[in-house]
């Protein structure tokens, strides 16, 4: 069940670096893409950055509606990770190909991919149009977040992730081509 | 043993989104700090952007040196990796209280932390010093590259990630508060 996250917290839900679908939408076109290079930025309030490259049909959309959603994405959604990062919503729709269905958010005017662990509705910080042209990195700020309790333990001091994710539930990491790490072990280092 | 990377294959090391160790000099000295923050920014020339907080001591050596390293630890490091992500170098002596030893960096003046997965040289980036400003944000150029052949295949196609890395030589992933994941499964998406 998908449980708001207290925006303080919401950092921690992309954290570990897990590959993330990006979605967006404009003049009712949605999309979504795969994007390994994402992370926290700021904690309150709460900033990510994300490089979405250009000419891609989501960074069309994102430059239009200057919103988005960071989603992380299960090892049971793999293929359709690895798919929406390796075509164009301009010549397919990714939804259909890939079985991908959508909420809506309750914020941005961008869809939530269902299914995922954790989803974080952010804006585009404005002023930064430099910084997209030169990186293709677009600072954000987060305003809303929410966490599948599968996941999550959204009650404990905001959301904390469970030592017990199922297999199919854990998020998948991206090194290279096709070739991803799933979450493994949860440990903890010894108090300094 | 430590094995050279090519640079065009070097964003692979940091794609999985582990935590990494940040190295620094500056005047004869040598600081190390943690960070989640950390991700590539782009493939040829490659790019990677690290966040360092202001007021840290590593930040102030990185400001004066414009130059760090980059370098993914292993599990088997866990307290320490945690241990100088809460202490300061202005405080303590980070090498010696975590036991960290360090090696000769080939191209830039920082440290590497010996016993890692991988190291990337880096060079900040000129001319982004409102970048820093805003956001505590690093925008480098990786100019050597290096990794354990323990861990990856340095003589396949650049570097893979071997599929075998043994459990203390895996990555790991800062959740948040001292809580990591570990580098589970190696799997692959079912080509497009």
């Amino acid at each position: 069940m998908r449980i708001p996250v207290p925006l303080d917290k919401s950092w921690r839900l992309i954290n570990h670096g897990p590959v993330v679908l990006v979605s967006a939408s404009h003049a009712g076109q949605d999309n979504v893409m795969a994007a390994a290079w994402c992370m926290a930025l700021d904690f309150k309030p709460p900033k990510l950055a994300v490089v979405i490259a250009e000419g891609t049909h989501t960074r069309t959309l994102v430059d239009a509606s200057r919103q988005l959603v960071i989603q992380v994405p299960p090892r049971a959604l793999l293929d359709a990770i690895d798919g929406v990062g390796n075509c164009s919503g301009r010549d397919v729709d990714k939804w259909a190909r890939f079985g991908l269905a959508r909420e809506r958010a309750s914020v941005v005017d961008a869809p939530l991919v269902s299914g995922c662990n954790a989803w974080l509705e952010c804006r585009v910080i404005a002023g930064e149009d430099a910084i997209h042209a030169r990186y293709d990195l677009f600072p954000c700020e987060i305003v809303a977040a929410w966490a599948d309790d599968a996941v999550y333990d959204a009650h404990h001091d905001g959301a904390r992730l469970r030592d017990d994710v199922p297999p199919a539930r854990r998020a998948v990491h991206h090194v290279a081509g096709g070739v991803y790490v799933v979450d493994g072990e949860v440990v903890r280092a010894r108090a300094g």
